[in-house]
């Protein structure tokens, strides 16, 4: 293939989820250093709000926000719609009770079906689960405010990378420590941090429809996508990957996920019509001077 | 100065008001086009949803809206809250009936105030602001989704440079043919576009607090701080626009709102830990082999 010579000479052996592998206590130490570098540091903040959901990538986040900051400075927040599971929401403060972190419950279900009831039709699930990720942004950035703290993000690159999220929702936060990680990453990092076994081992889910789990929703399990996006992304093509074993329709799954949602990891476009455009441009010299 | 070698010919001259006047014609033929090519050629929609508050900025963009597709494919959000005025309200009424556009009326009081019910402090005129351009988002985009239509962003230069909006909230439209141009070239282009003019010359106002307008707010008028930013932008030194008879207070302001929010126009920041983090590094040759 031309793309041989160019990409990547990863292309030329094969990619396995040894390639996945983390040495997580240097993994930990990096991230701690870089959260007290961006949150206090270059954004002068002491203080942080993280959503807690029960799931994993929440926990590990609040795990390492616990160790970077002092416990009493991190602000957990629970904010179930009105389906959510009790399971979840215990498994939240389990985790706020280990780290002995803030942890306030914010419900949203008031707030969601009073924005909904202004259509007369019916919101389908989709809707209704993009309206409440939304709408927990909005009360993790009020409640920042409010406290004079910053939100952090926990979004993994699994998800990112699928464009399995919420523009404008869960991706929100200006700070996210995982979000180069993969879910099977993450969940390595769990292990070493000592976040609980039963978040560790449970199905990954929305928690907006009772059973539902991220991998029937994205059609493959996450130690299979993951090394298929790792493939991808070191440079391999569809063809390389299936040629080297991986099943043909995963392959397509996790190309096209990848492929249709680049939008969602950019910034919004808008017109250029000067040569100081918003954008790569608009930073000059002077804007490093002092 | 050490700049003017190495930044732009300009920092030698004096920026002024004239050099911010467009060629309307011309500029309107770039946005029409822009529209229809990022918005159907690239990204497949037919349908556009927009805002429209009953100020210059929305009422410019559905005009152009209006005119790059059919205004029947054109839908019109009036979203108040229930301190916004009704002269607002009129506005936008009057803006939508003369382009024949689709206009939908969808209050946020209820979503709001049920939203900072949660929270058992009184919310200040600040972060309750913040919530309702959110709120907006999310019913921008819940709508779209409805309409198998996209949201068209408002937001000007003058705004995105001095971060006068809200993260999330005004910004967060995928597509936006205003970004480029300051707030003093929107109000050229409304009037070349036959914006009604009751809507071109009244002061711009955010419309949350009676009385209130984006030049008190800002302490600077938008045409006094256009010319600054535009120097900023051109490559000229605050020093350098005070010694050209800009007065300093002026250019402190400008400048100091645009240094304490170059976090507003960038992605969030995820901490890197590999060699395709998502950012500039995640694409590689094979995204552009199909």
């Amino acid at each position: 293939m031309a793309w041989d010579n160019i990409v990547h000479s990863a292309a030329r052996v094969t990619p396995c989820a040894e390639d996945l592998l983390l040495d997580c206590a240097l993994v930990e130490t990096w991230l701690l250093q870089f959260l007290r570098d961006e949150v206090t540091r270059r954004r002068g903040f002491t203080r942080v709000v993280v959503g807690l959901s029960g799931g994993v990538d929440s926990s590990v986040t609040a795990s390492l926000a616990a160790r970077a900051f002092a416990p009493e400075s991190v602000y957990a927040y629970r904010m179930p719609y009105t389906t959510s599971s009790q399971e979840s929401l215990d498994h939240a403060s389990l985790v706020a009770e280990r780290l002995g972190i803030n942890c306030v419950t914010y419900p949203i279900g008031g707030a969601v079906d009073a924005l909904l009831s202004g259509d007369p039709d019916e919101a389908s699930g989709h809707r209704r689960g993009n309206v409440c990720a939304r709408m927990r942004m909005i009360v993790l950035f009020d409640q920042a405010f409010k406290l004079g703290a910053i939100p952090l993000g926990t979004g993994n690159k699994s998800e990112r990378m699928m464009g399995y999220y919420t523009w404008h929702g869960d991706d929100a936060p200006p700070i996210n420590p995982l979000g180069d990680l993969y879910k099977t990453q993450v969940w390595q990092l769990a292990k070493h941090l000592g976040v609980p076994d039963v978040i560790v081992s449970k199905p990954a889910t929305a928690d907006l429809v009772r059973g539902q789990t991220d991998e029937d929703d994205l059609g493959i399990t996450y130690p299979r996508a993951d090394v298929i996006l790792h493939g991808l992304l070191s440079g391999y093509t569809p063809e390389q990957l299936v040629s080297r074993g991986h099943e043909a329709v995963e392959v397509e799954t996790v190309r096209r996920r990848v492929d249709a949602t680049h939008w969602k990891r950019q910034l919004p476009t808008a017109a250029m019509v000067s040569d100081t455009a918003i954008g790569e441009y608009y930073l000059r010299p002077v804007d490093y001077a002092r």
